[in-house]
């Protein structure tokens, strides 16, 4: 398919890429020309504007850092709603927000074009590898057709519901990799106290029925005291600030989430609000602050 | 190798059964004694006493509900100690608590016996699969000598330390499951909410980096309303209290297992405590309350 | 002084009682023209429109029950600013959040009036008889202008800073009584537990260093388990939700609010939202749950 | 009456002082010598051992630190139930948990004395003054009877119920403390973000219908950065974990006090165990950490 990829930056080449290597034809555009320079060689036409790339694909995909950058590639004389024809099919790979997704989808429907809101989960290594999780929100039909993108790009695709639903099972998501994350530091300050090693606490979970890849992923960074960032104390904060105003507009009790989230409203006070997720452990023991 | 076996209730009965599969010669002891017959049957000799089924092994396994039951066949004129002999091999599969296991590695090293504990974690199920998880307690080379009994048992034995340690690695594990039942509770809470099933909440997270068996096993149970137990709300309110005592004492602070505990407490006040942990998503929300 | 008082509510009624026994010369005005009868014949007099009223009075005051309120008895041909003249002294007495309020402060600067913004804490039992407390915010001038008003219908008015400061104080002060009803209700059912009922707790309570009014009012309604609304759940649910958004904005981790507010949240989930705060009692122990 | 009084640390001191001032004829007896020679100079005699202490008075009292204590002055040759006769009425001021004290009340009975549990909350200050909160547990008449040894010491003696009762209300009360504590401390941190001082904040609650003396005794200290302890966060960490133990035992959910408890844990693990409990402030909020 001719694929348009507008945003280039740390998922959005990757996933570009990955079109490349399954055989799309794509165009690329990027606010800084610089990152489609590396694209242009493997092979990507790069487009003037995103007005012009929309004018000749099939396919217009968005991944782009929040609800401002997608008014500025969408909307005005240049964005790519001046030039998109009828029957294209838009995907925002963004995460936005409800209200941002919402009025780009009415601005599709309004020029006779599909949309689907897909926003991702997974780490840099994940968007580069193709196995991305994708959250799709949007009508059967075009969750169909959107196919040979989807898994160009990623892993799995799941069809969750409308947009505002797709937008909420991603909040959902990382709920719930937050307390496996509080799960993780509070169990290891425990081990640390008793004498037992995170490594050691990793090899009993990694062979129980509660496995699961992502223990490996933050067990051995906290283990190695590595609190490089995959993903922010600050951006997790604010999505657990989501939910739980999404609790509370639902009459959801949410007591759990309501205690992990102010360990992160410690770990900000304390100056970690750029470090990664796990550097909350730090909050919970000195045992597990990095050296 | 020649094994007595004391204890045949739900989790004992199983690793009996596979000790005998795996060609061991096992001797069986159990205080009521028609849960002997269909091992019998299946090619167990049956034991007059503990005191008399020790006489006879090299190796003496023991599986019972609490200190007092583990006191009974132990101690006294036909306890498992008075037929002890020097080298024998004890292991407890029991979770007995730190004190009542400590009693009885010293009464085996007085006689010259070496001692494991071994408290197990997974179902019934596993059980009988012989897929158990071990967590081990004691010397490197008792653990080595243990090898042929717990791989018969177990799909993973991991020496995690000394006695007290490996009890302690059995509260932690405890612990993270607390953390992901609330996790799954609250996410599939919110989701109802927001109109999507537990189904695709399960869905989303198999297909993401934090899958894991665990979600299936008790999401499933949740999408069902099935709440029959596999683990008590009671049983996990007791894990999280000696979880909490050992916060305390060890001077590590549990924001996040505080506030999951008091929902197994609200569960219980609201007359749960013999319900399944994911019976504690009822607390959180009507909408998963069993119909 | 010639003083205007526009919104004859519960609260707003018995100030406005207040203030014409304080021999002022009252004006009065209400959306329902019936409870304006009453006041009438204590000698008020009546405006046909929140703009005539304004235009022969000395001080405006203004008691609505929500920002759409306050709009519509201040804007528009009939609104008081029509009505305004240069030099008045407007005093909002509503609890309507910062937005609403500093617009309304910007509309009498512009009409060179003066503006004071007045919350007001205590029950309506404290409105009829003049001892409210008053948590001013504006111009200290204007504070010490307003003093005749805010003797005749407070206890105590404390300047608390500007009209924003003094929004969020009022959401300081529930916070702290949300913290009261949760220590009276938890502390009350470990007493039920223990056999020491409500009343004794509030004897050594009231006999201590930490006695305050509040334990006696709330106090007694939990002993006689009436739980009949002075401060409904749904309304300081709304409050500590709006403090902890505060919280998050300025970065101050707020543990045991999130976690009192998640009990509140459980009372709603009961269908307890318009039964009074110290209903959440009942969340916590059904020993302490309405008979 | 003649009274001896064993134990004359910082409440004791003041205590037997109180006793001598209102008239009574008062020995006392302290395990260093030293303390006793200021109130021999106010006329007290001074006992050689607890025993010949209680050989000569109708009321033995009692007030050290601990279980060993406790036993350290009763028991022995030299304890103080050597010396006891019939009919002598036994007060035991001290806080050493049910066990102790029930021990005391058995060998009491077993020599026909009287025996009154009656745990005294209020701070040093407080005890020198006589304004005492007795929380006082045992028979009507024993209560009574001690009416006159009560009330030279206390501002308010309660009779609570049984010596357990009596132990568990103070439970109660030091919980009601800590969450009185952890409202002025997020009230506070919110407002210092807000740019309002805790002076502020403290001149409001005391107009407000929820005024306490203890708002002014913590807040001032608050606002003052002064830690100094008069309550040690180690103190009130352990008495919240055996309410939260007695909650656990009663079947009582305490959302709030689990929050709070972890907040002091927090505190402790930032090496403030020995600082006042106010200073848990400064574990919220930077702002209001010691300058």
């Amino acid at each position: 398919m001719r694929v348009g990829y507008i945003g280039l930056g740390i998922m959005g080449g990757g996933m570009a890429r990955n079109l490349l290597k399954k055989g799309h034809a794509v165009t690329v555009w990027n606010r800084s020309a610089e990152r489609t320079a590396p694209l242009r060689e493997e092979g990507a036409a790069v487009a003037d504007s995103p007005r012009a790339l929309a004018a000749g694909v099939e396919v217009v995909c968005t991944c782009v850092s929040d609800p401002a950058a997608l008014a500025a590639v969408s909307q005005g004389p240049n964005g790519f709603l001046a030039g998109l024809r009828p029957g294209t099919l838009v995907i925002d790979f963004s995460t936005v927000g409800p209200d941002a997704v919402r009025a780009l989808d009415e601005a599709c429907r309004s020029r006779d074009a599909r949309f689907l809101a897909s926003p991702v989960t997974g780490s840099k290594n994940a968007a580069a590898a193709g196995t991305l999780l994708l959250m799709c929100g949007g009508p059967a039909d075009t969750f169909q057709a959107a196919q040979p993108v989807l898994t160009a790009v990623g892993a799995k695709a799941v069809l969750v519901g409308d947009i505002v639903q797709a937008a909420q099972m991603k909040l959902i998501g990382n709920l719930i990799i937050a307390h496996m994350v509080e799960a993780l530091s509070e169990g290891s300050a425990l081990a640390a106290g008793a004498g037992i090693t995170v490594e050691k606490v990793l090899e009993v979970i990694q062979a129980s029925g509660y496995a699961s890849p992502f223990w490996d992923f933050k067990g051995k960074a906290l283990a190695a005291r590595d609190f490089s960032t995959h993903f922010a104390v600050d951006l997790m904060h604010k999505d657990l600030t989501l939910a739980m105003d999404l609790g509370h507009e639902l009459g959801v009790p949410m007591p759990g989430t309501a205690a992990v989230r102010e360990v992160y409203q410690l770990a900000r006070a304390q100056g970690m609000g750029q470090r990664d997720i796990i550097a909350t452990a730090a909050v919970i023991s000195p045992a597990l602050a990095k050296s």
